[in-house]
This record gives C-alpha cells, sequence and structure tokens, in this order.
C-alpha cells in the first residue's frame, strides 16, 4: 500500500476501535490543543503493544471517524487504561467533542482495491 | 440521541462494514456524478433488510471512512449482491477512488458519550 492514510494490517482476524465524533463547534477553529493531543495519541498508541494501525478522517463540519485497530481484546484493554491516553479522553469528554460513539468489533474478513488485490467476495 | 450523523444502534452483538476510500486527486472537485450516487446509495441501504445505521465522514484531501452497520453477515452479503449497489461499486473501482480497504466486523461492545450514558469499561 503506498498511501500513508491507509492502516497496513495483517490478515484477519483483528480488533477494530471504531470511535465517531463530533468536535464541539466553539473549539473546531481555535487551537484548544486538540490537533496536538490528537497527534500525541496516534504516537503513543504506534508504540503500544498489539497497535496494528490507525485511519482517520474528519469533515470541514467537524465530525469524524477514527478507527485503529489491534491484535486483541487485550491490547485495546491495556490501551484504555493507558495514563496518558486516560487523561486525553477525560479532556475529550469535558470539552473537545458534543458527542461521541466507540465501538470494539472484530475484523473478520478484509479487502482492498483498485486495481487487482481485491479479496474474496463476503 | 440528537445527532443525525452518529446512527443509533441497537445493543450489540450486529456488524459493521468498514469503508475507507481516497477520492481521486482530478475528480475531487467536479461533478462526477459521486456525491449524487453516494447519496442514492445511502437511501437504497436504509430499505435493505438488515440495515441498522451509517456514519460517514471525509476530509478536506478526500480521504473518507464510512461505517455501515447491519444485523447480520447475510444482510451484508444481500447488499453486496444488489444490483444498483453492484453497478456504483464498479463506478468506484474504475475512477472515484484511488484506493480503498473494506473491513467487516463484528461489534461486540458498544458506548457513548458525553454525558452520563458511557457503557461499561472495555
Amino acid at each position: 500500500m503506498s498511501d500513508a492514510t491507509f492502516a497496513d494490517l495483517p490478515a484477519p482476524p483483528y480488533y477494530a476501535v471504531v470511535f465517531s465524533s463530533r468536535r464541539a463547534p466553539a473549539v473546531l477553529d481555535s487551537d484548544d490543543g486538540y490537533d496536538a493531543m490528537a497527534g500525541r495519541m496516534v504516537e503513543v498508541a504506534a508504540t503500544q503493544p498489539g497497535f496494528l494501525g490507525v485511519e482517520s478522517a474528519r469533515d470541514v463540519e467537524g465530525f469524524g471517524i477514527t478507527v485503529s485497530y489491534w491484535r486483541s481484546l487485550a491490547d485495546i484493554a491495556a490501551w484504555k487504561a493507558h495514563a496518558e491516553h486516560s487523561v486525553a479522553r477525560e479532556r475529550g469528554r469535558q470539552g473537545w467533542y458534543t458527542h461521541y460513539e466507540l465501538r470494539i468489533a472484530r475484523v473478520e474478513r478484509a479487502y482492498g482495491g483498485p486495481p487487482a488485490h481485491e479479496g474474496p467476495a463476503c
């Protein structure tokens, strides 16, 4: 994969943390430390056991989806308990987001394209 | 949930289709029918058996993540086989996207916030 925004993952199974969030309108254009913290969290996550990759997109209106991929549920639990991550989550709850949803899922099939490395039909 | 961009989902388990894509630069600002087709696909998907909801974000550089949620793998397979969806996918492969990745996952835990309806720790 040549595009750095796509996570280069092993074959399933592995786990995904799907984090959907809406940024608070008042802070969307201000330097409230969010970008720095978000970047730092990706850096720290990447050093954690079982981290496989992350993909993220946020639209101009502040709605975003970040999906991080992990080897196991235990790795996800350990990342949740990480001190610096806990501080970031608390700041998120206190003002960066008006709402968020988090879903933890077991990836069972995966394929990509183009060109010709599309996998089996689902 | 008051925000229409968040999917209002039942309690897990259910299934997620995580579709990450990068739009082709040449078409990003042009009316190539993509927005109309993307909107139409959400409309049609919402009428399919087992559809639970969808969330989507695309950044200004053309990288996007769309997550659709389904009751079962059989519902996802049926949606994949849907004629109109097949035509849209083929158009996507032929020019709308420079690359995409698709992952099918079983959602096992879910919670949201703020305010105070955060669920059990993972």
